[in-house]
């Protein structure tokens, strides 16, 4: 297959080294504890993370849910972006599985003001309150910006004055490190538990780690089986998952450079608009040139190998992943020329 | 009881006529649909508000969590302002109980702009994305300001246009009719259910009334019984609940006038701030001049036979009811004279 | 109105005393715990029941479910009996509110076998097992027999082993402890949690109370809030509570007395067949003559002025209660027998 | 490793075929429907089970939630066996997920008395009664036995008869099928719904199918991403469970063969009872001899290389798989015999 596929990181296909892990994985009964790979998938990722334990799961989806269910007493309330991943894209699974209120703050690109958060706080006995639960923060954000770690460590200062647990929802949070040139722990510190996803970026075909204490991992571990998340010989899916944690989150810089070189050539084109500050991990958004034709330019781009989701509003997504080289970024960026020229 | 209570309109203790109401009250089994008057109530109600039927219920926050339960699938999302009732004042019930996701808009002083509840609004298949179950609007608002009726019509019309049905959360719909001098139906025609409170300013000891299709309220009705709300000889309840809905509504203007008297006397203090435009119905807001001492002032008015609840950042509100007459009014701005002059 | 109704207990009305303390009610706002007369009676039902602390609620339904909801976590698992209220009666609402799983026991009339109760009792950390959260007893039983307190002592006994609340749905506790000729504490004495209705043989029209700690109260409060059962000037049900609970209380021989009595007399007719042992309170079960036509019989005492649910399957229910005097045990007895008699 | 694992079929490694079919599977983002080899998995799998259309999901426990889930309004119920897996091994899950009432029926040996099933079918319109929402029946049972062909066809009449759907926790369809020598669609025509594992006995490292009406699964593909259930390239899974519905199931008769030597063999045993008419598929269970230390066994068969679980009040459990040879048995018979000897 020769398609150049921008449509998203979720796309990417295993590496042959994890072909060749998944075929030769040591496997147990997970349920019953008895997979080595899976435990050392965990260990590997609780110790990358800075975290006591970690979990596997099917899912970012799962993981998120999962975290709100064990971090909260139903009819808790939740503080959280209104942008974030949770709110838009997890099918309104807070309110069934959790039983919590999502209580959402307008995030500038992103970030939460710490101010906004606090007013939204709740504690103590008012009988007409529920009780703020936990604070989500979402780094790198689905917007494809970084949250800096100074707004991190704030929200988290001001949740631990509370005694409120703080949940970061990490799906690229090793793009995230990536473009701090920091240790992934340097930004999980902020954070009682995490989300990090094995797919995405990292390339894994199926799974996702939540990470915390060992006390917290426990009872996610029980709450997992409720969900219907514990799975059996997972060792096929671990063993490429540990691949991901270890050589692929490493060359994620590569992504980033290859999305910075896409930024630079489609703002180079007539009549397009990056926000190019914005361009911090592996995605780039871009506006079209008013009255550009997006069915027609999807249409075009598949013609020349190029998958593309089209154009919203004007506005478009290109998503950089291992499978997008530097062949892919020019082929890419010819076409696009070719066609705005058309 | 000579006290003088400004902390509400729930306070509002039973006129003389409906303590001689509950006394004589005709009763049956209402759980078996056996009570005459709950029956007449229901009738009254719903024919006031223009609508197919109605069902008594113990309190507001039931009646709205009624509604939610009753209008929405499990994991829905519901539309309202982040400043209303559902989301500050109802301990988090609605992802408990009906299992539905809140997605707030931030509201002008009550009133959601159209274009952000479009923004808002998801149907369709996308497997990510909840659907759109229900829209909430408050009117009056608990912020004491009326929502206009082109604004109740603009997001009626947007709601019909996607099949999404609107719950109006009328605790005090009746006070809201009386400030736009219109019938308390121009306002109800723009939901398809409507909750309104027989207590606060109507005065009503206990209830409030759930109204829209005879088939929502079928269904109401079972939901009702599932919550624990069905109860048995309320017709001692709905006897002075006839009494708030006929007699009570009519005399409003009378609890306008005295806000406004409060609002005027209030505004000729020095130092003291009123939002005027702001006060439509019987709630006065005021800011106190910059230094007063919140708990001291409580403390004065409450040696001067007045409750009232202390300032939260400067910011005081005043209730006025049937039991606030004239010269409760003038008593309660000699007081607030009395203590600022220090 | 000169009807006899024996369809239920629940259908009596107020007492002319009961009329005139709703009319003279001192009230306030109970939301905010401002209600004198909502707190004597919360304070005389604790005392009662030898609880720390007790709560009004709208009804038996709203006290049970809220008694749920406040023992358990959400998946927990709730042990009872297959034929109790709950179970049949409360329209599901234990999972839906409390997020609980029922777990029933075939209850030899009413009474859990202690060692089904053991073997069902889960604890533990299996990560495929709910925790057992609460065990809910009903005394007396809606099926018309009290539960010996050798039988509850014991499920008590057996609980506390293993750390596991018990709840007593004691909608007719009173009922029992009359039948048992013993104070109402030697029965609530083996429950941690104790609902009890104020309707039904103890004639309020409205309102039900739940008791246990302090603790427990506190967080019931809470939750009575979150479900919408908070009343504002509750009094005026609470003045014809407090008659219940101390009047009232104490006449329910008269009514099992007059049960005996239609026990017997029923017993007499021809074909009529009544299992007398199973009569312990004021509801009285008995089987038609084979081939009775239940509709007509049923019609025919409506003719002759009393109301009777029809039978199902040739049983049939009478229930006496304070407007249920010798002369309509009489008169029911002859309208039975001219019917049979055919 | 040369283990004899005689735990469970959940404890089965994939076969060298399904190790290279992981390897070489062709993938795609199976959220986005792009996964042709999940594709090809449930298009055979609704073709085998002869159902419009099925769904991959990560275990059988999510199959059967997001079955309760798909099926039913929350605050339905849910007939079922009260010995069947839903109930004892799913943590509690559908109170908490669904929202049902779980009604459980004493069940014998697994098959529900269709009597019993009648007796609690709720529908209409009474405001006491939650509606059944769905019945599940489970074949083979977790107890080893397969439930009649007719009785599955009597329980699906009634059903039918009121409009309520059947799911089938046909976790072990495949071996039931080949204990009954026909084709597993005699079976699953009589549930709207079925979920059975890849894993278990066709040794699949992870995943398990819900298959029904195209509607159905439609509904279903979205609450599988609510749950979390959505996996991106979910092809390497589906690779080897095509192997495991196709070469595996054919082959369930060997360990069914084996299961009944090993029976056959224990029952020869001094001391040892086996309900030989109950071992119907790969499970056998057996009591041991009056005293038997357990624990002392259970370390010496481990000694031999064997793991099994240590029995509970002397009731022990051996499952066969296709990693438990002729050998195998033979093996497991000589140290059981060794040890009894003593």
């Amino acid at each position: 297959m020769s398609w150049i596929d921008l449509r998203s990181d979720t796309v990417t296909h295993p590496t042959p080294a994890m072909r060749d892990a998944m075929r030769n994985a040591e496997v147990g009964d997970d349920v019953y504890g008895d997979d080595p790979t899976v435990k050392a998938l965990e260990d590997a990722a609780a110790d990358k993370l800075g975290k006591e334990a970690a979990l596997f799961v099917p899912s970012g989806n799962f993981g998120n849910q999962l975290a709100l269910l064990t971090h909260c007493d139903r009819g808790d309330e939740v503080i959280l972006g209104d942008d974030c991943h949770i709110v838009w894209h997890e099918t309104g699974g807070a309110a069934l599985i959790a039983g919590v209120q999502l209580r959402t703050i307008e995030s500038g690109k992103g970030v939460m003001p710490v101010d906004a958060i606090r007013r939204r706080i709740r504690i103590g006995e008012d009988i007409h309150w529920p009780k703020t639960g936990l604070i989500c923060v979402e780094n790198a954000h689905s917007n494809g910006r970084v949250i800096p770690l100074s707004a991190m460590a704030e929200t988290a200062a001001l949740a631990r004055e509370h005694g409120i647990p703080v949940h970061l929802d990490g799906a690229r949070v090793f793009n995230a490190a990536t473009h701090l040139r920091c240790d992934v722990r340097d930004i999980t510190q902020h954070a009682d538990t995490v989300m990090f996803c094995l797919s995405k970026g990292l390339a894994a075909p199926v799974g996702s780690i939540v990470a915390g204490s060992a006390d917290f991992v426990r009872r996610a571990r029980k709450n997992r089986k409720l969900l219907g998340g514990g799975m059996r010989q997972a060792g096929v899916l671990a063993a490429p998952g540990l691949i991901a944690l270890t050589d692929m989150a490493q060359r994620l810089a590569e992504d980033h450079a290859r999305a910075q070189r896409l930024a630079e050539g489609l703002a180079a084109l007539p009549g397009v608009s990056v926000q190019r500050e914005d361009v911090h991990i592996n995605l780039v958004w871009f506006r079209l040139p008013e009255g550009t034709d997006g069915t027609a330019l999807a249409a075009y781009l598949s013609e020349q190998g190029i998958k593309a989701n089209p154009p919203e509003d004007g506005l478009m997504r290109f998503a950089t992943h291992w499978q997008v080289d530097d062949e892919a970024v020019a082929c890419t960026l010819a076409a696009m020329r070719a066609f705005l020229a058309g």
